[in-house]
C-alpha cells in the first residue's frame, strides 16, 4: 500500500466520494437506484433492499425530535425507497448502537414510533442488534417484493413521457421552519399549523400508491414506467431520474402544487423553493406515457397533479405558463443543497 | 410517563435487559433465532434475515485486527447465523459509520475482507449506507432463503436425539491466544500456528453442509432437525437449543474433538474449555434422530462428530466415559463467559 493511499482520510473524500469508491464492491446493475433489487430464487419474484443509516445530532437530535418521530420518519423513509422501486414490504431489522447513558424510555419511544408507522403498512420490526457504543446511532435496513413487471427504475424514462407526483410538495418544509421558528406563520390556524408539522414529523410513505399503478400497467400493452421518491426534494428526484436514464425534461412551474396555506405566510418564490429543495415529502416521481400518466393523476386525485415532460437533451428546465418568472434551469448542485 | 421510567439508562439494565424490553415490538413467533424468518410471498419459501452491528473499540480494533479480517470475520458471523437456519445466502447490505479520521485504505479493507468472505459463498454485498460519525461501526444485513421444510430451529429438540458438531471446536481461541501471546507456543511449526490463527482470523460458516443435510432430509419420512451455530462457544449451542426445546442434554467428553496440536500447549483441561466456551467456531450444533445422525456425521468426515444426547429434564451435563474428569453441569452463566 502506498504511504499516500494509506494516508487518504475520509474528510479528504467525503462520504459521497467514499460511496463511490465503495461501489466496486458492489455489483454494477444493482447500484444507483433507491434500493437494491434481487431475484428470489424459484419465486418469480423479486427482493428489494434498502438500508439507511441515522446518527444522533447528524440525522435527528434529542432536542427538536421527539423518540416516537425519530422513528416514524426513520421507518416512512426506508418504506418510501421500497414504494420508490415498486414494492411491498415485508419487515424492517433494526441495528441499534446505544450509549450507557440513552434512556431506556427514549429507545422504546423510538420503537415505538417504529412500530407505529410500520402498522400503517401492515408490516413489522422482524429482528435486529443492539450494542453499547459511544454513540446513539440507528441502522434500518427494509425489504419488500415486487413483481419483475412491476419494478420501478430510475433509469427508464423515454422522451415523451409525462412526468407526475403523487401529491403536493413543500409541505414538509414549511413544516420544519414552523417548528424551528414558532413566531413564524403564527396567524396561522391551528389545524392549518398541524397540519404542516405533521407533515413533518410523520411523513407517510406512498404504498398507497402502488395497487392503483399496478392497475394501469395491468394494461394489454406494455406501459414503461420510470421514478423514484421525492425524499431529497422534487428537483432532485427529477435530475436523478434524468440522469440516469439519459434525458431532459421541462417542467411547467403551474403544475407544481405546495400546500395552499403557504400563501398565507411565505412568497410564492419562496414556498416554490420549498416544494423543489426542501425534500423529506416522500411523494413518488413517475414518468410513464401521457394516457396512462393522466388516468393514474385522475385515480389518484387530490394533489397529484402531470407536472412536465421528459424531453432530449439533458437539461431539466422550469417554465412558466403564465410568465410571471422567467424560465430556469435546474441542476444537481442545488438540488442537493437543503435549506 | 412516570418520572422513575424516564430516569432509566441503558446501563442500569444492560444490552441484554434492553434488547428483552424490546421484544414486545417485534412478533413473537420469530424472535429468538440466529435469524428472522418470513414467508416470501407467492414462493413457497421462506426469506430469512439476520442483522449484527460492530462497534470499533468494542467488537474489533485497529491495533489487533488488520481491516481484512475485520470484514471477513463479520461476514463469516452474518453467513454462519444463516448455516444455522438452514439458509443459503442473497447478499448482505452494510451501514457504515466512519469519523472524519477514518482512512480510506482502513474501509477499502473491511469492504475486500467482506467480499472475499462472501465471494467463498457466491454471494455479494448488495447495497449500504455510508454516514459520518463521531465513531466508526459497521451494521450488516444478512438474508437468505429457505425452503419451510429445512428450517434449522433451535425449538425443535427432542428427547433421544443425537447432537451432532460439524467440526472441531476450540482452534479459533486457540488463535487468539497465539495472536495475543506470540510467545505462547511458540515451539509449534510454522503450518500449526497458522492453521490456529486462521481458524481466528478467518473463520468458515458451515454453508456447505447445507446441501449434504438436505440429502438427508430428503427421505420418506420426515426428519426432525433443531440446531444453531457455536459463535458463542459449543456449550452456549447447547444450552440455547435445549432452553429453547425445554429438554437437557448428555455430552460425552471423549467425543468433542479440540485440534490436535492443542495437546502440544495447553492441558487437556484448558483445551476442552476452549472447544466448550471459547467460541468464534462458526460451526453447526445439530439434533436429529440418531441414524441420520449417524450418516450425516459419516458424509461430512473428518471433525463431525456424535456428541452427545437429548433428554428428558432441563440440564445438561458433560460425563466422562474415561472417568477422568468428575461429571460437570454446564449452566448459560456460564455459557456467556467469554475467556
Amino acid at each position: 500500500m502506498s504511504s499516500e493511499l494509506s494516508s487518504l482520510l475520509v474528510r479528504d473524500i467525503g462520504e459521497q466520494g467514499l460511496l463511490e469508491r465503495l461501489q466496486r464492491f458492489c455489483p454494477q446493475d444493482i447500484v444507483g437506484d433507491d434500493a437494491a433489487v434481487l431475484p428470489f430464487p424459484n419465486s418469480g419474484q423479486s427482493l428489494v433492499v434498502t438500508t439507511d443509516v441515522l446518527v444522533d445530532g447528524v440525522h435527528f437530535s434529542d432536542r427538536t425530535t421527539s423518540p416516537e418521530d425519530v422513528g416514524w420518519r426513520a421507518a416512512a423513509a426506508n418504506l418510501s425507497d421500497l414504494a420508490a422501486m415498486g414494492a411491498s414490504p415485508l419487515g424492517i431489522t433494526v441495528g441499534l448502537n446505544v450509549t450507557g447513558d440513552t434512556s431506556v424510555s427514549w429507545v422504546e419511544g423510538v420503537y415505538q414510533g417504529l412500530s407505529d408507522c410500520l402498522q400503517q403498512y401492515n408490516t413489522q420490526i422482524v429482528g435486529g442488534d443492539v450494542v453499547r457504543s459511544p454513540i446513539v446511532s440507528l441502522a434500518i435496513t427494509a425489504f419488500g417484493q415486487v413483481s419483475p413487471s412491476r419494478i420501478i427504475r430510475r433509469n427508464a424514462a423515454n422522451v415523451g413521457d409525462a412526468i407526475i407526483v403523487t401529491g403536493v410538495h413543500g409541505a414538509s418544509r414549511a413544516g420544519l421552519e414552523l417548528l424551528l421558528n414558532p413566531d413564524f406563520g403564527k396567524h396561522l390556524q391551528n389545524d392549518e399549523r398541524s397540519h404542516l408539522i405533521q407533515a413533518h414529523q410523520r411523513p407517510k410513505p406512498r404504498l398507497d400508491v402502488l395497487p392503483t399503478l399496478g392497475k394501469i400497467l395491468d394494461s394489454p400493452l406494455p406501459i414503461t414506467l420510470a421514478g423514484m421518491d421525492s425524499s431529497d426534494g422534487l428537483a432532485d428526484a427529477v435530475l436523478q431520474i434524468c440522469r440516469a436514464s439519459g434525458v431532459g425534461a421541462e417542467l411547467e412551474r403551474t403544475q407544481i402544487l405546495f400546500p395552499l396555506v403557504l400563501h398565507q405566510f411565505v412568497t410564492p418564490d419562496q414556498a416554490m423553493n420549498w416544494a423543489l429543495y426542501g425534500g423529506e415529502d416522500f411523494e413518488l416521481v413517475l414518468c410513464l406515457p401521457p394516457e396512462p400518466a393522466k388516468t393514474l393523476v385522475e385515480q389518484l386525485g387530490e394533489g397529484s397533479a402531470v407536472i412536465g415532460t421528459i424531453t432530449t437533451g439533458k437539461e431539466v428546465w422550469l417554465r412558466d405558463r403564465a410568465d410571471t418568472f422567467a424560465d430556469e434551469r435546474l441542476t444537481l448542485n442545488r438540488g442537493f443543497q437543503h435549506f
